[in-house]
């Protein structure tokens, strides 16, 4: 058996996430369904990471094992012509039989992107979230400063937190603007659910000037979920890099 | 009646077009709703441009008369704030009464983009039309420049091409290159239904190496629709700007 990784790059707008759900249409399901049709028989794929309902990725990596025979490119190839236009493979190569798209990866980078614009655009909607506020980068740096390293981060839990261990190591917090746009880049070796859109909401309410921005140590501190800011929508957040072990 | 003239952006691609028809979704048909909500009376909407079903505007002008002593800042939040997300009102503001958005208008500036890299992309495919061969941009401007000027465009008409009068000003035609895309951006008086997308596809012909730079010219002279390169989808074409009478 070979094990091939593929990169991927897809608009989760019409997705309910990347993992399998009967009877729902999900990235994974897809995908899987193109891998069946090509090789003939039926794979289990893994990824990086399971991005959430709506959520994007500019580069997903995952890894299925196959008997078939055919060579990657013509993989990239077939696989393309055949996925739906919001899901694209940007590359196929063959990968050491002990490679594993998510227990061998190390880091995951999400960005957020937010249109600080007093108008909304027609052509960035599905993209970004429209926030028309006055923001104070350099506040919203300051406080993602203080949410660096290793922590509890159950404040950024979701709601319903299934998870039991809330320790993660966040290796940085970029806030940056380009133009009209404010992207908040959060690189870690795991999330817990919504954790990125949940730290997000909380710099947005900082730069508002409605947090101090030292408030993101103490609510990181409390590990309340109810202190921490709103939960931006999901359309904003997009899986933007993954680095492996080597 | 005061004349108010609005400055729309939108994604054409869920829409049948700019022009209102009967049991269709079009982006005049759904703004004339709204404004009547808003005014009390029903209003006629006049555009600078038809758009065709499909394309995109990033700069669209209209204006249209009401008896409604509602400010244009008040016109305008109200109206972003009632239209879907793909439809949005850059500018209202409050327009000589003798302004009409398509007679007053002198010049339309159509920009039609192509992403010409080898892999299509999930998150653009709404906006261009994927071209993965390689393309000689000079030669494209070479061909460009032989259909500047005031010509009879029969060759670039659509195939249906029921106007009478087939003679335009093309004022120029750039044709750019920005990293993965190609922009093909053409200034004219007024167009021929499909032309812009007419002579885009030509173009690419010529940037392929399919007919040579000069053949562009043989081709207009000749008046014939079916020598010029095919029609290319309307997802890559967009409205940039407008120029009045002063």
């Amino acid at each position: 058996m070979r094990n091939v990784k593929l990169i991927l790059s897809y608009d989760g707008t019409a997705y309910c996430g990347w993992q399998v759900q009967p009877g729902r249409k999900t990235v994974c399901g897809v995908l899987r369904e193109k891998i069946t049709v090509l090789t003939g028989s039926e794979a289990v794929v893994h990824s990086s990471s399971r991005t959430d309902s709506g959520v994007h990725a500019a580069c997903q990596v995952v890894n299925f094992r196959t008997g078939s025979s055919i060579p990657p490119p013509k993989i990239k190839s077939a696989l393309n012509g055949a996925l739906p236009a919001d899901i694209v493979v940007v590359s196929a190569a063959e990968a050491p039989d002990d490679f594993h798209a998510r227990y061998s990866a190390a880091r995951r980078k999400y960005r957020y992107t937010v249109r600080n614009a007093p108008v909304r655009s027609p052509f960035d909607r599905l993209y970004c979230y429209h926030f028309p506020y006055t923001l104070d980068v350099p506040d919203m740096r300051k406080a993602a400063g203080l949410l660096t390293g290793k922590h509890d981060f159950s404040a950024f839990k979701s709601a319903r937190g299934e998870k039991i261990n809330r320790i993660r190591t966040v290796f940085g917090i970029d806030v940056l603007r380009s133009g009209e746009y404010i992207y908040m880049d959060v690189e870690a070796d795991g999330f817990l659910t919504y954790m990125v859109r949940n730290i997000a909401g909380t710099l947005l309410e900082v730069g508002r000037g409605r947090l101090e921005p030292a408030a993101a140590g103490l609510i990181l501190e409390s590990g309340d979920r109810k202190k921490a800011g709103p939960t931006l929508p999901a359309r904003g957040l997009c899986l933007v890099g993954v680095e492996y072990f080597v």
